[in-house]
C-alpha cells in the first residue's frame, strides 16, 4: 500500500442537503421529475446510479426477508412469502382500511402568497405584545431575517404548533412566507389519496384510488395465501412497490415525496405471541439497517406515545435516522407497528370473507380459532436510498472532487472502475478483457478518458469502492493497481486474482 | 436413473386458458386483484410464485440489457444505462408525446346489456339476408349457440371488423351478448390515460396522468443522462416499471390488463445508422425471448404494414407468441419500433430544451449535429410472465397432478424442493441443514408434509425442476435422491455435491 490514511468521519450536522441534492443531480443519482418542463412538485426520477443503488437495497431486503428470512427466537428459519399486488384495488379496500374516512391532513392556505402548508407542520413563535410568527417546523432559520428586522430572537417567545392554537388568534399570525398578519385560512381536512376513475364513466361507482400503502394489498390476499401456499401461522407476506400520497407540502428532497416506494412485511401471529414478535422484529429491523452500513450513532428507536398511535395500532416504534436536515434531531426511517387484528377484522366485516385461522398446533383448544395479530415492519425503499446517500456523502478537501460517497461496497452502484492508463501499448485490450470478465458477476464500468486523477474523482463521486488501472507494467507482470476509495491506498493485484479480490471485498 | 421417459410436448392449441388461470390461482401465481371484494376488472395481483417468476424475468432482462448489454455489430459491448422515472410526470409530457390528443380507442356500448366493447376488436359476420352477427375478435365460439339456433355456420358469410362498417347498418347488427339487433351505439373516442389531480385543488391546472408507457420518462431524461453520465451516441436508456391504460375491454387474463409492467429500452443513434440498429435489436430481442426457454415454433416476427404504424413510428416489427387464446394465430409480445426523432423533437418544441447532439466522432462535419434517432424494443414484463406460464403449462395424464409447469430451471420460482422422507431418524435434521445451505444461493423450499407422491405433485404444479429427498439411507451413504421434474427420472447425488449439481443445472 502506498497510502494508509483512513477515511474522514463526518457527522450529519456537517453535511449540507443542498450539496447532497446537487451531487445527486450532477452524478445521475436523482433528477427532478419532468425536469425539462420545470418539474412537478413532489416527484423525482432515479437516474442510472440512483436506480442501481435502489435496486441493491431492494434486492437485499427481498433476500433477507423473503428468500432467506431470519432465524426466529426458537432457532427455526421463519416462513415468509412474497407478493406483488396492484396499485389500484377495489375502492371498498380503502373504506375498510379507514383511509377513505380518516387518511387526512389538516391544511392551511396563505391568501397572500397562495402557498399551502400542513397545519401540523407549522410552528408559531408567540412573543407577548410583539406578534405571532409562523414558520415551518424545524426550520426556524427561514424566518431569521424577519425576526432580525423586528429585533426578536427565536428564544424570546414560546413556540407552539399551529394546530394547538385557537383559530380566533389566526388574524394575529404572520404567515411563513409573508410579512402581513391574518393571511392564513382555517385548517381544513384534505384526503391524501390520489383519486382516479376506472372505466369510461366518471361517477362515484367508478372512483378508485392509488394505494397510499402496500400493506392493504397484503391483507386483501391473506386468505388467498393461506388457502394456496400451505403456510402456517406464524408467517409473513412481504411486498415491495410504489405508493402515492398527495402530500400537502412535499419536502426534504426524496424524504417526503408524493410518489415513493415501500418495503413492507406483514407478520401474522397468534394474539398471545404478538408481544414476542413485536420485540423480535423491532430489533431485527434495526440490525438490518446497520447491515447496510449505516452508522450506529445515526440510528435510534423512538417509541410512539399513546396519543400519537394511529387508529389501527396498539404499539409502534420508529427506527429513526439523523438526516442532515433534521440533525441534531432524528427523522422517521421505518415504523414497526403492532396492528392487532384491526385490518383483517375490518376486511372480514366489509367483505364477508371469514378471516379466522384454525391453529391445529395450539394445545389450548380455546385458543385454536382466532384472527391473527399482525406485526408490521414498514419501511420506505426510497427513504432508504436517501439514508444511504446522506450516510455516504463525505466532504474531503484533500481530494480532487472535494467529496466522496462512502457506500458500503456491496451497495455501491458501480463496484469497480477499469482504467487503461493510456489508450495504446495493448492497455485498452487488457482492460477490455478484464471488463468483459468482471461484468459477468459485478456491475463495473470502463473509463478511458482524461487523466487518472480525473477518473478517480468521478468514481469518488459515484461511490465506486475500487478502481483497477492497467498500466505499462501490466503486460509484463500481469498485474493491475487497485485504488481503494476510502483510504486512497493503492496496491498491486495479479490480473487473475482480480475477480477473487472483488468477490471477497463484496462478500460482507 | 430409474426413469428415462422424456417430457411430453404440448402445443398451444392443446392448452386451455381456463385451466391455466385456475392453476395460477390454485398455486399462487396470479390472483384476481381485490378478490374478497369481487375483484376489479382489469387488475391482477401476483402471488408468491408469480412474483418470483416475474422478478426472475425482470432481473434477467436488466442483467442482459443494462449490466451486461449485448456485443454490438462492431464487436464492442454496447453502452446502456438504467433509469427509474416517476409514474406521474408534468402533464405537458403527454401533450408533447401526443397521448393527450391521440391516445384513444373507439368504443361502442350495448344499450341492452350495458356492456362495452372496443369497436376495433369486434368482428361482424354478415350473412346475406340472414342478419349481421357481432362477436369479439378471435372468439367466434362465443356466438356458436346463437348461430346454431339460426342454422348458420361461421363460414356462411363474410367477416368484417365493426370499424369497417358504416354506422347506417348498425340497426341491423346483433350485439355480442344479446339476441336483438340495433343495440350497439355509434363508436366514440375514449382516452386511455387514467387521470388524477395533484395537490388539493381540482382544476385543469392540477390535472395529471398515470403514465401509459415508461418510454416518455426516458425521453424526459435524455438530456440529463447525456449531461451527467458521459455517454456517447449510440447508447441506450433502459427502464422497468408499471404503466396504466384504462382499457375499454381488458381481457385474456394478464394479456391486456389496466395496470401492467413494461421493460423498455430506448436506443439513441445517428440517423444514418438507424436501419442497422433496427435490424440489430429486432434479432437481439427475438433471441432474448428464446433464452427464456420459449419454443421457436411459438415465436415469430410480424412487420407492421404502413397503415398500422403509430404516428411516431417509421418502421415497427412485433415479436409475436402463439398464446393458447390466439392459437393457431399469434398475439403481440414485444414491439421493436423505429421512432425516428419524433419524441425528442416534440419535447424540444414543447419544453424549449435543445435536444441536439454534437457527435465529435463523425468525420462528416455536416452530420455532426443531429437529434438522435431512436430504436425502441418495448416489451411487457407481465406479458412475459403470461408467455412463460402458457409455455410451461404441460398437461400429463401420467402424473398425480395431471399437469406440470415446465419452466426453464433458471426461471422457475422455486429451484428445488427439499423433502425429509419421514419426520424422524435424523432425516429432518439433515434436510434442515441442506435447506439452510442451499437458500444462501438459490430459492428453495422445504416440504415435510404428506406422502412423497403428493409432494412431487405440488412441486410439479409449482414448476420446481429438482426435488431432493433425504431418506433412510442418507445417514449412511451421505447422499440424497434427486428427482427431475420433466422426465421424473431419479438419481443419487452425494450430499456435498448438491450445491454444485444445482449450480450446474441453473447455469444456462
Amino acid at each position: 500500500m502506498t497510502d494508509t490514511a483512513t477515511a474522514p468521519h463526518v457527522t450529519p450536522e456537517e453535511k449540507s442537503m443542498e450539496d447532497i441534492v446537487a451531487l445527486c443531480k450532477r452524478r445521475g443519482f436523482v433528477y427532478p421529475a419532468s425536469d425539462i418542463y420545470g418539474g412537478i412538485n413532489g416527484f423525482w426520477d432515479y437516474g442510472p446510479l440512483g436506480t442501481a443503488l435502489k435496486n441493491n437495497i431492494r434486492d437485499w431486503w427481498w433476500k433477507q426477508t423473503v428468500e432467506c428470512p431470519p432465524i426466529g427466537p426458537d432457532g427455526e428459519p421463519l416462513s415468509v412469502v412474497g407478493l406483488d399486488s396492484a396499485i389500484i384495488q377495489n375502492p371498498k379496500t380503502w373504506e375498510a382500511s379507514g383511509h377513505v374516512g380518516g387518511f387526512n391532513d389538516p391544511m392551511v392556505d396563505c391568501t397572500e402568497t397562495k402557498k399551502r402548508y400542513r397545519a401540523d407542520h407549522v410552528e408559531v413563535l408567540i412573543v407577548e405584545g410583539r406578534g405571532m410568527w409562523a414558520f415551518m417546523e424545524n426550520q426556524p432559520d427561514t424566518i431569521a431575517k424577519k425576526l432580525k428586522k423586528a429585533k426578536i430572537a427565536i428564544d424570546d417567545g414560546e413556540r407552539k404548533l399551529l394546530t394547538e392554537l385557537d383559530v380566533a388568534v389566526y388574524p394575529n399570525i404572520i404567515g411563513p412566507d409573508t410579512d402581513k398578519p391574518g393571511t392564513l385560512t382555517e385548517p381544513r381536512q384534505f384526503n391524501l389519496m390520489f383519486e382516479t376513475f376506472v372505466g369510461a364513466i366518471r361517477n362515484d361507482d367508478a372512483k378508485a384510488y392509488l394505494r397510499p400503502e402496500t400493506a392493504q394489498g397484503i391483507f386483501l390476499n391473506y386468505k388467498n395465501v393461506v388457502d394456496t401456499m400451505r403456510v402456517k401461522v406464524p408467517f409473513g407476506i412481504a411486498q415491495v412497490g410504489k405508493s402515492f400520497r398527495n402530500e400537502v407540502t412535499p419536502r426534504n428532497f426524496i424524504f417526503r415525496s408524493r410518489e415513493f416506494e415501500q418495503m413492507e412485511l406483514e407478520w401474522f401471529c397468534a394474539p398471545e405471541d404478538s408481544p414476542k414478535w413485536y420485540d423480535f422484529w423491532k430489533h431485527e429491523r434495526m440490525n438490518w439497517w446497520k447491515s447496510l452500513g449505516v452508522t450506529d450513532d445515526n440510528l435510534r428507536f423512538r417509541d410512539h406515545d399513546d396519543d400519537e398511535l394511529a387508529h389501527y395500532s396498539r404499539m409502534c416504534v420508529d427506527v429513526e435516522y439523523k438526516y442532515p436536515f433534521s440533525a441534531p434531531s432524528f427523522g422517521e426511517l421505518e415504523g414497526v407497528a403492532h396492528r392487532g387484528c384491526f385490518d383483517l377484522t375490518q376486511h372480514q366485516e366489509h367483505s364477508g370473507t371469514k378471516m379466522e385461522y384454525f391453529d391445529q398446533a395450539n394445545p389450548d383448544k380455546d385458543k385454536q380459532r382466532y384472527i391473527p395479530n399482525v406485526i408490521e415492519p414498514a419501511s420506505g425503499l426510497t427513504r432508504g436510498v436517501l439514508v444511504l446517500l446522506c450516510e455516504a456523502y463525505t466532504p474531503d478537501e484533500s481530494r480532487a472532487a472535494k467529496v466522496f460517497m462512502k457506500f458500503k461496497p456491496k451497495f455501491a452502484p458501480i463496484k469497480a472502475g477499469i482504467f487503461p492508463l493510456v489508450n495504446k501499448e495493448g492497455m485498452p485490450e487488457i482492460a477490455h478483457k478484464l471488463y468483459l470478465d468482471l461484468r459477468q458477476k459485478h456491475t463495473v464500468q470502463m473509463d478511458a478518458k482524461q487523466s487518472i486523477g480525473k477518473r478517480y474523482a468521478r468514481m469518488d463521486e459515484a461511490g465506486t469502492p475500487f478502481c483497477f488501472t492497467i498500466d505499462g507494467e501490466t503486460a509484463n507482470d500481469q498485474a493491475v493497481t487497485v485504488r481503494h476509495r476510502d483510504t486512497q491506498a493503492q496496491e498491486r493485484v495479479p490480473l487473475d486474482k482480480v475477480t477473487a479480490f472483488l468477490d471477497e471485498q463484496l462478500a460482507d
